[in-house]
């Protein structure tokens, strides 16, 4: 979704992605696209029914030059492995035979395995319409199939390039719970922060007459101080509510104490509305 | 890619999809195709540029009926979140606030415990050119990101559900490992077995004069012994290969055993090309 990726580096290396007999220029695009997104770079075409290079593809790539420009093109599934050491065959549904059956997230961790040893690996995809062929999976040295729902299973060649190259790119991470960006560090703050924090917020309601018989005070304080620790505050969210506090005691009705109401406000609106 | 669905459960549940404001029927259409895929069920729009129905969306959708006939339209994000009680933003970038940023995998786990407590959820999608505003991001609890490749992140609204109702089916289930269907088991078989057909093949090469010169054949048979115990073949690899051997003997040139060379040939590929 964001574009601004100058100065960022581009990851291409991992996997070999091979199609067999693609229909569609728009899939191979976006098959390069979902590549792209995922750090993906090589890809083959076993004989592309509308040829190659296509402007179709090109199109719905993306921007994703860097893989279109090096897609090569190849006579049988056998040529197009021919220098990989290690491939996996995508499909749907069980087939007999040797071939033991990975998740897509333990086939990740299997490539990234022997990428770091320095092999070079691939991944088959079949055709839209009814995927690879019994002799096209005999090729393959393991099985990779999704968990999708099964009254309705219907990946296309580009959700099913998508998820692997996605789990590919997880694989590489430090964890999985890695992202891009973090969120602020969302440590809770001392306790004799909160404390005094709520020590104000008691002040200004007693002030107004919250408290209220004056015999139900002690349990009424309990519970706001409950559901006010509850969340675990950090410094900057109470620095947050106490200008909140301050400011509502500003207006109190019999005793106001601040001026210039719309300036104020203003101010008030401002941390929620500035977020980058 | 399978299609023959019948009689197999529908799974139609887990958190609400929303997009927000998005532009392309074609796009609404791939969004519940993902969804369908990993049995999610429900899909909100706010404000969709060319209204709805959308022909356009239903054709894209590839047979998720179940998906477009239960969408609705809000006229605002607030009022398509109104009835839940935890909402996921997504973005591909940093937002200033107090929002703690997930990964996918994360945020599908949270989505699921929250799911098995009877919680309604929901994940907010943004438009296809600049995502989500900071004022809709401000509406959810949490952020979720995806690990996209850093000077190539161009995933659009279609691929980003399909990511996330990706980790939302794999985090109902037991293992991530789990596969719909397994490949057989590939339990090594008992020494003996090997050993019985190791003997049965350095007879067989003996006869034929393999191990010459003689004083080599201790350093030959450990050779063979340790290439063919490393890929701690199965029972029923064991049978294929000790018929292999046998088919092999028959042909020797100066003692033949079998007769009948191509009916012999065509069972002696079957066991490859029969897969189901």
């Amino acid at each position: 979704m964001a574009d601004d990726n100058r100065d960022r580096p581009l990851i291409a290396e991992g996997p070999v992605v091979i199609l067999v007999e693609p229909q569609l220029g728009e899939n191979i695009g976006m098959v390069a696209r979902a590549m792209a997104n995922f750090g993906l770079a090589e890809l083959r075409l076993v004989n592309p029914r509308d040829g190659w290079p296509s402007d179709k593809a090109r199109a719905a790539a993306s921007r994703a030059d860097h893989v279109i420009e090096r897609t090569t093109v190849h006579a049988t599934t056998e040529d197009a492995i021919a220098d990989l050491g290690f491939v996996y065959a995508t499909t749907a549904r069980a087939r007999d035979g040797f071939k033991p059956v990975r998740a897509p997230v333990e086939a990740a961790r299997v490539l990234r395995t022997r990428f770091r040893a320095g092999q070079r690996t691939g991944i088959l995809f079949g055709r839209e319409k009814f995927g690879l062929s019994n002799e096209e999976v005999s090729l393959a040295d393991e099985i990779v199939t999704f968990p999708v729902n099964p009254a309705f299973s219907s990946l296309n060649i580009a959700q099913a390039v998508l998820l692997m190259s996605y789990e590919w790119m997880k694989s590489g991470l430090a964890s999985e719970a890695q992202t891009a960006f973090c969120g602020p560090q969302m440590e809770p703050a001392q306790k004799q922060t909160l404390h005094s924090f709520l020590d104000h917020l008691e002040d200004a309601l007693a002030a107004r007459g919250y408290f209220r018989p004056a015999e139900k005070r002690p349990k009424m304080v309990s519970n706001l101080r409950s559901v006010l620790t509850r969340p675990a505050f950090t410094d900057a969210e109470i620095k947050l509510l106490r200008g909140v506090i301050s400011s509502l005691e500003r207006y109190s009705p019999t005793e106001p104490r601040g001026a210039g109401a719309p300036a104020q406000r203003t101010r008030g609106a401002k941390s929620e509305n500035d977020d980058g």
